[in-house]
């Protein structure tokens, strides 16, 4: 049990330090523009704002990746073991997560051509939906018939986070395919989900933040 | 209690990390001159001398971002437990906090493009005045009303901190139109309140680091 | 010893940090495809399939890097003190660690050229097979006459962790030369002990976590 | 004391973050070979063999953090709380400990260039002297009076440590003007101090780490 206990502690701290580092990388994929692309635009200013898909794409996976770290840490509460199942599941997680600067790179570069503005915002959403899928399944692992849940945690604070997590990875799905209708739809339903998530007392996320 | 201390050591270790990585990226924006750069300068001192903005933006987002990690610290010490919306609003200063290393790497160039200088310093003193604004919004969230703020702390010690940070936002945001004048005087403004704030025993900090 | 365990804890915390840089930085080198690239390729879904390569060399480099934090996590969990040639030995093992996204950028950058591929997978292999060694070098350090065991780990654990590493140095050695015959065969080999290692009760591995 | 404590905690762990990260940077300076540099070259491996300066500069400068590292967290034991001014030296020292991936990547660049080679290895030593200066004058604050020093710390093991710092910096500075005579001689000074260090027992090191 206290081995549990410093497991539990040790993949807490690898998986807040895998988002802490995912979500800080996300900069270096914003450019400074160059004295060529300053000559090109006219001025730093107009170059500067040029780059607004890139603030945008930055904001909403700094906000997506912050939030899951939220719960995340929220999840790990109601946790007091591991098993090898779970640690296998979080580094499947984990490399999703790891890997969302780089659709967030693509977003940012191909958000303004229209021929493309399709594949790079269904890409983007596209890799939310599989990180979702991973969180889920996740926690699915833990939660199924209370594997690794504490005594102390009540059932219906287990069944308000899975009813919480369920249509993440679904609503993420349909922004997905919503980018072939138009990639508004798209980033509107990540972005509002996202302060759907931080609002507070809002829906699902109050009900466990309520409970942790 | 014992649960709002988790989450408050957890909070403090994630905007820790973020710290400490935004702080080490900050170098990769330096670029080692290359053997063509070597021949346009003469030699690699030269050439090396000529990254002189790249050092200068280096030390002060280095020694800025520094200052508000140590005030992060003293600033914890104060709180005893967190709510929904000081954790949204840390991973806003976060958010902004990580940003850091574009506008450092966007001054570094055009700091010695007679054109383009002025929008440079103004941008990246720009972004140090909204990343005050959030740590001071984030503080008056807490502070507000003792909302967050642990029983032993005196009242005139939360008074002090909300005098010390409040006029942060309006000094850089002085800068961010000094620059327009000259960008000397945003740039010694800038490092001045670095200076000031490192300086032991100086005004406000001191007050704070004493009663911690 | 009270010493010796702050010695402990910090060179795992260490240790940590740099697992989990390493396997977030990984994503760095995999880079949005440009609109020139997209324009070759005829589409962006064409120019992001292309990359695939860097999606396979992430995927098998971040499970790897994974599985070693995993099992450093356990392995420190066997010793109640460190030594200066436990500390010199780790600090080689995170040499060869944090350099793995160097020879995942070559492996992905070169797999697709029919003249070169040979050697990028022998390279990528060498790289795991020279970390599997200094990992086993530390390991055994620790383990002779049970140098920095903690007296509670009983004799037969030791050994089965001994029997465990052993062969990894050699499985990537042949990895590393099957690169010559094929490359197919090389990749298989890392997967598969990948893999092998991730199935829960896989032999010397379940016999790790089953004990601590 | 207990918050001097606390603060002792988060400063070496901020610290300990900085070194990891910086250490984990300095592969990204190490590009990859484009199919342009393995045509141009002959073979990959040719390509590869020929980045061998960067590979050496990267041996050197994580040789160097790692033990920088070590000796930091000793250092750390024997202190028992910190003082504006220690904190102030402490992101001194950070701040160079954060540049040095720059250095590491100009002397990997230009080791191999006849005429700016004495440029490159001065410089890069030369920020190990003013590195080794700042760690020093860290050390110089807290142990001046015991000011800092926990009370069951012998003055012999304070004096030993002053010892073992002192001439770092000046080792550092002659190995950066060696670079002018030859330099091999101040690759082999850096070289050789690195190995001092790792070597058990060896000299001032030794007395530091017995008694801890």
């Amino acid at each position: 049990m206290s081995s549990g206990g410093s497991d539990t502690f040790r993949l807490e701290a690898f998986a807040d330090a895998v988002f802490a580092i995912a979500i800080t990388l996300l900069v270096i994929e914003i450019h400074s523009p160059s004295a060529k692309d300053v000559g090109e635009f006219g001025s730093l200013w107009k170059a500067l704002a040029h780059l607004w898909p890139s603030y945008l794409a930055y904001l909403i996976s700094f906000v997506v990746i912050g939030i899951m770290w939220a719960n995340h840490h929220n999840l790990m509460k109601l946790i007091d073991r591991v098993d090898h199942g779970f640690i296998t599941l979080t580094l499947l997680l984990l490399l999703c997560v790891a890997f969302l600067p780089f659709p967030t790179a693509v977003m940012a570069e191909h958000l303004t051509d229209p021929m493309e503005r399709a594949a790079a915002v269904a890409f983007y959403c596209g890799c939310f939906a599989v990180t979702a899928f991973f969180y889920f399944l996740m926690w699915w692992h833990a939660a199924r018939g209370r594997r690794l849940i504490a005594p102390h945690v009540p059932d219906d604070a287990v069944q308000a986070i899975t009813r919480a997590y369920a249509p993440g990875s679904l609503l993420y799905l349909t922004a997905t395919l919503m980018a072939f209708v138009h990639v508004a739809i798209s980033l509107t339903i990540v972005a509002g989900l996202a302060i759907l998530y931080m609002l507070p007392k809002a829906g699902a996320h109050a009900a466990i933040t309520k409970r942790s």
